[in-house]
């Protein structure tokens, strides 16, 4: 298992993720399986989506943020409730494959750290499991 | 493969299932790998969230019920469509990792069984991956 | 690694891909472990849902379509934010269970590509994981 620090600057962020996984992937010699990109954290999720224009991600989070609004009647005290549904929405993990020790993505995708209640300091649980 | 047996007690309602993939660990003697967590039931779902506050699983289990409410205009004739679309908005399943036979989970991270049509017998299906 | 390869026919759809999984863990001699379903494409997704009645895959769409529309203040140029948001909601992937050769599914359970974008060429990555 290797984790992946991150600090997130916003409440609600979407943070690139794809290149520390690789470099995680090379470290530990990691070569041909699944990996497990798992958030130990209740109010973040991960998500694979579009790397190329950085207006997706935006649009995916204001998005979110209206969907799912900081509600006054939600009885958690905390005040983040929002945060947890967003995240059991997203999900707490990904699998991604790996060949060659590298990530088999498709040609627009990247991996995404959802940070849903921040600015925090985070971590990224990675779990290989070779394939044969 | 291994499975969980569960009783539900309501339309809508969050199982904490965390001890019981514990026991089911120890009992057969899995250690280092990832752990699949899988519902075969297509109006329920599995989701890590907080166990701490209950008042989470509350908040999370009203909101999904308003964002996707029980609608007349639903063309399959069983009435539950609305339990069929938070299944695959939730998702089917969880993965875990498992080091030294325990789960490596966050500090307020639970495994949960969604229902979303109950009350039902239900059943969890978990499959174990060892990591080398 | 094997690769399906789909052709949709409209903006969304749900296809029923078990068929072709079945054919591919036949053809590939996998026999005991998880498959990872994983789409390479950022406007669609996989999910597990009841393959009996078309009626809920036709509420699940018509229900996504509403609460995820094609809004004129998204920033994302192309146009199709809603299907990279719908894409991480459902998710770019499932896990499934395999024993003797054969996907362990519920009664009503079918695997789907889900297009969010379409009609396109699209396809699914399954990536096999012995159990042993």
């Amino acid at each position: 298992m290797d984790t992946i620090s991150i600090k997130t600057s916003a409440r609600c962020q979407f943070v690139d993720i794809s290149d520390d996984v690789v470099r995680r992937l090379t470290a530990n010699g990691w070569q041909d399986g699944i990996l497990l990109v798992y958030t130990p954290h209740t109010t973040s999720a991960i998500t694979i989506n579009e790397n190329a224009d950085p207006d997706v991600q935006t649009d995916m989070n204001s998005f979110l943020s209206k969907l799912i609004p900081v509600m006054k009647d939600f009885r958690h005290s905390e005040g983040n409730s929002d945060s947890h549904i967003k995240s059991s929405l997203v999900g707490a993990s990904e699998m991604i494959i790996v060949e060659k020790g590298r990530p088999v993505l498709g040609t627009w995708q990247g991996i995404y750290f959802c940070e849903f209640d921040g600015p925090r300091s985070r971590k990224v649980f990675l779990k290989f499991i070779p394939s044969a």
